[in-house]
C-alpha cells in the first residue's frame, strides 16, 4: 500500500522493487548488525521527490532509513522490517562553489573525494577524510559527523557545515543554517542535524565552509615493536604541545592484507607503524617534524624517518586507507571506535590487547591515533559462532574499558545498532531522556530511522 | 511567595531584594529594549544552588532570566515582569586547565579575558574574542555564540565549546558534550545549547577548547576618504584568497569619541580605517601582509603601511576596542549586528549610508568587516522621542537590507529582544515552529527566559 502510494507521486525508475537490487541497499558495512527487507528502495533525484516519499511514510505511518554510499560501520543506514529505504545515491550535483565566500553546496549523495577533487580546482579544501572518502557521501558523512585522518588539525564534519536543506520529521521542506560566516539567528538546529544518524530529518542539500588548500606535508614514519611503544609516542607527541596534521597508526596485520590485496610491495620490518604529518610551511614546519621524530624516538621506535620519499609517504597513508576493507576481505571484522583522552592512549592501546588475549579473539588495529580515536578490528574465522561470541564480548569489554578512562564510545562512526548499548552506559538517563524529547518534537509521528542510536520510544526517565 | 521559597533553600546572602542593587541587574546593554524590575535577583555561588533555585521556580511557575555581566546588546538578559534574574557572577572559578588534552574546565562567570590571561600561562590560547573580552563573562559568550575579532580565522565561541554541565528546564543537572578530541555519542545538545540566549537551559559549568598560543601578528593599516571605499578594500582581501587573522573596520566618530575618553593621541586623518592583522609566521605572512596592503590599496586608500611600530598598532586595536562603550557615553547608541556575505560588504555599507541620510540619524560605524559582520552605530542625542522613532525606522530598515543581500539579522549579539522581529523575517514559519518544538521539548513549562528570541508560546505555524 505504501508502495503504491510511492509509485503515484514519483516517477516510476524511483522506485526499486527488485529483490536482488533491493538487498545491495539493505545494509551498511557493520558487521552482524540485523538487517531486513525493506518494502521498497526509493532513489530520487530531487528534493521535491524526498519530500514527496516522507509525506507519503507519514500518510501510511511506514518507517524511512535513509542512506547515501551504505560505508557505515555501526549500522545506522540498515533496513529495519517494513521500511522505506531512502537511498540518495542519485543526488551527486555539485550545485555551487563560491571561491570568494569559501563554500560549496552539495546534494548528499556526492562522494567526498569528488567534492574535494572539484574545490581543489579553484584553489579550495573540503578536510573531513574519513578513510572511506573514496567511496563516502557527504551526505552520510554529515549524519554521522564523520571525522578522518586530518581532523587532529582541522576538526570533523561538523566544523564544516554552514547550513543544508532537509526534509523534516513532518514532512515540510526547510533550510537551516546560513551561507555567511557568522550567524545567530535562532537555535543552531543545523548543528543538531549534524550527527543525527537519519533520525531527526533527511538532509537533502548542504553548505560546506571551505579552505585555502593544505599546505604541503612532511611525512615522519617510526616503526615499533608493541603498540604500547607507539601509544605511548602518541602520548610523547602531544605532550610536546605539537599538532600534527596526521597521527595515524596501523599495524603489521592490516599492512600485511593491505598487500596481499593491493600488491603494493610494502614491507614493513615492524609489528606497528606510527605515521605523523606536519604541514606548518617553512622552517618552523621542519623544526616540528624533527620534534615529532624525538617524540617517535622517545616511545621506543625502533626506526624513524622523516620521508624524504613522497611516493613512499603517500604509499603508506593508502595503506592506512585500505586498512578496513583489506582486513574486510579476510573474514567478519567488528569495528571498534573508541575515542580515549590523548594521555590514556597507552594505557587504553595496552587494555585492547589485554582483552583480546583473555577472550581469545585477534585484534587488529588501526587508529587515528593523534585524537585518541582507536579502531581496533576485532578479526573473526568465517561461520565460527564461538568466535563470534567471544568477539563481541571483546567488543562490549573494550568499550567498558574506554569510559572508564573518560573516553567516548564512538569518536566518529555513529551509534547506529553496535553502539546503541554503549550509549546508555555512556549517557546519564536525564540525558537520553532529553533525546527522546527532542526527537519528539521533530519527527512526532516517530518515523524517521526508528529502532536507531537510542530507545526512542521508551518511556521518559 | 516565591521569594520565601528561594530563602528556605538558598543561604540568605544569595537572594538579593535591594531595589537599587535589583536595578543593576536589570537589563543589560541594549538601548530601549524593554525590561522590568524582577522579583529578587539570585547569585548563586555553585551549581547546586542553581539547580534548588530552577527547582523552586518550576514550583511557583516563576520565569527565570540568567545572566553573566549584562554586556548583551540584544536585550536577551533583560529582567521581564515577575522573574527571577539568575546572576552567575559569584561562579568565577577556573576549574581546570588541561595542557596536554588542551582544554579548560570553567564556571560561567569567568570573565573571558581572566580566562585567555590564565591559559596563556601554559602556553595555550582561547580564541574568542569579543570587544567586550575585558567585561563579558565565558557563561554570556556561550549563551550568545559570540564572535569576536580573530573569529575571521579562528571561528566563534561554537567552534570551542567541548562541553557543559546544564541546569535543564526540568529542573536535572547534566552533563552534555565530551572531553576527548572527538565524539559522536548522540545528539549534539551541548551545540544546542550554545546560542540559545538562556531559553534551553542553565549553565552551570563549560569545558572550552584551547590552542597554543597565536604567533606574533603584523599589522595593516589603512585609511580612507569613505566606507564605501574601505569596505571595497575588504572585498579585495577576501577575492585575494587571503586568511586575516583580524580585519576591523572604524570609523573617525568612533576614534575621536575614543580619543576624547580615554586621552591615547590618537590622531587620524581619514573618515575610515582599516586594521587587519596576519599572524601566519615567516616570510609567507610578510608576504600575506604585503598582499593585504596591495588590497586596502585597490579599494582606494589614502594611505596605507604595515606597521613596524607594536605600540602604535596595539593602540589602534585598543581604540577599536573601546569604540562602542566611548560611544555610549555620548547618548543612546542603538547597535546593528547584521552579517552579509563578503563581496557584498561595500554595497551594505553603501545602503547603510543612505538610510542614515534617508532618516536622519547619525550612524557610526564599527565592523568585523573580514567576515562581513557590520555593526552600524545609530547615535541619537538624549530624550528627542523624534530622534529615537527615526533611529528605530533605520535600524528595521537596516535588517532588510541585510536580508536583501543574503545576509542575517544578528552575526554574533543575538536575537534577545531587539531582533525577535528580525528573526521573524530571517526564518520560515516552519523553521520558528521547530524552534517552539525543541523548547517546548527541553522546557516544558516555559520558565527559561520566556518573551525572547522567539514567540516561544505562539501556535505551531
Amino acid at each position: 500500500m505504501i508502495v503504491d502510494a510511492l509509485l503515484a507521486v514519483l516517477p516510476a525508475d524511483r522506485v526499486v522493487l527488485d529483490p536482488d537490487v533491493m538487498a545491495s541497499y539493505q545494509h551498511d558495512e557493520a558487521e552482524w548488525a540485523p538487517s531486513a527487507t525493506p518494502l521498497a528502495v526509493v532513489r530520487p533525484a530531487t528534493a521535491d521527490e524526498v519530500q514527496a516519499t516522507v509525506r507519503a511514510c507519514l500518510d501510511h505511518g511506514t518507517a524511512v532509513v535513509t542512506r547515501g554510499a551504505g560505508t557505515g560501520l555501526s549500522g545506522g543506514a540498515n533496513a529495519t522490517a517494513g521500511c522505506i529505504v531512502l537511498a540518495l545515491d542519485r543526488m551527486t550535483a555539485i550545485t555551487e562553489i563560491d571561491h570568494l565566500e569559501r563554500y560549496a553546496v552539495v546534494q548528499p549523495g556526492v562522494i567526498n573525494d569528488d567534492l574535494r577533487a572539484a574545490v581543489a580546482e579553484v584553489g579550495l579544501w573540503y578536510p573531513p577524510d574519513p578513510a572511506s572518502s573514496p567511496w563516502s557521501t557527504i551526505g552520510g558523512n554529515v549524519a554521522t559527523n564523520a571525522g578522518g585522518l586530518c581532523c587532529v588539525k582541522y576538526g570533523v564534519t561538523r566544523d564544516y557545515v554552514m547550513g543544508m536543506e532537509v526534509v523534516t520529521g513532518t514532512g515540510e521542506k526547510v533550510r537551516l543554517g546560513r551561507r555567511t560566516a557568522k550567524g545567530v539567528a535562532g537555535y543552531d538546529l543545523a548543528g543538531l542535524m549534524v550527527g543525527s544518524e537519519g533520525t531527526l530529518g533527511v538532509i537533502t542539500e548542504i553548505t560546506v565552509k571551505l579552505r585555502p588548500l593544505q599546505d604541503p606535508q612532511r611525512t615522519v614514519a617510526g616503526y615499533f615493536d608493541s603498540i604500547v611503544d607507539a601509544g605511548r609516542a602518541v602520548a610523547a607527541v602531544a605532550a610536546a604541545g605539537l599538532t600534527p596534521s596526521a597521527l595515524e597508526l596501523v599495524d603489521k596485520q592490516c599492512l600485511l592484507a593491505v598487500d596481499a590485496w593491493k600488491n603494493m610491495g610494502l614491507s614493513v620490518d615492524a609489528e606497528v607503524v606510527l605515521l605523523g604529518r606536519v604541514d606548518t610551511p617553512g622552517q618552523i614546519g621542519d623544526q616540528e617534524a624533527e620534534k615529532m621524530l624525538a617524540c617517535f624516538d622517545e616511545g621506543g621506535a625502533t626506526w624513524s624517518a622523516v620521508s624524504t620519499d613522497q611516493e613512499e609517504a603517500d604509499a603508506l597513508f593508502a595503506a592506512r586507507r585500505l586498512a578496513y576493507p583489506a582486513m574486510e576481505r579476510l573474514g567478519p571484522v567488528l569495528t571498534e571506535d573508541v575515542c580515549v583522552p590523548k594521555r590514556h592512549v597507552p594505557e587504553m592501546l595496552s587494555r585492547i590487547e589485554k582483552i583480546g588475549i583473555a577472550h581469545d579473539v585477534v585484534i587488529a588495529n588501526i587508529a587515528h591515533a593523534g585524537d585518541g580515536n582507536l579502531h581496533p578490528l576485532l578479526i573473526t574465522p568465517p561461520g565460527d559462532d564461538a568466535a563470534r561470541a567471544r568477539s563481541q564480548a571483546a567488543f562490549a569489554e573494550i568499550i567498558d574499558a574506554a569510559l572508564a578512562l573518560g573516553g567516548t564510545v564512538t569518536g566518529e562512526h555513529g551509534v547506529g545498532l553496535l553502539k546503541m548499548h554503549g550509549l546508555v552506559q555512556e549517557l546519564d538517563p536525564v540525558v537520553l531522556a532529553m533525546h527522546r524529547a527532542v526527537k519528539g518534537a521533530l519527527d512526532p509521528q516517530g518515523i524517521l530511522n526508528p529502532g536507531k542510536v537510542f530507545d526512542q520510544l521508551g518511556s521518559p526517565v
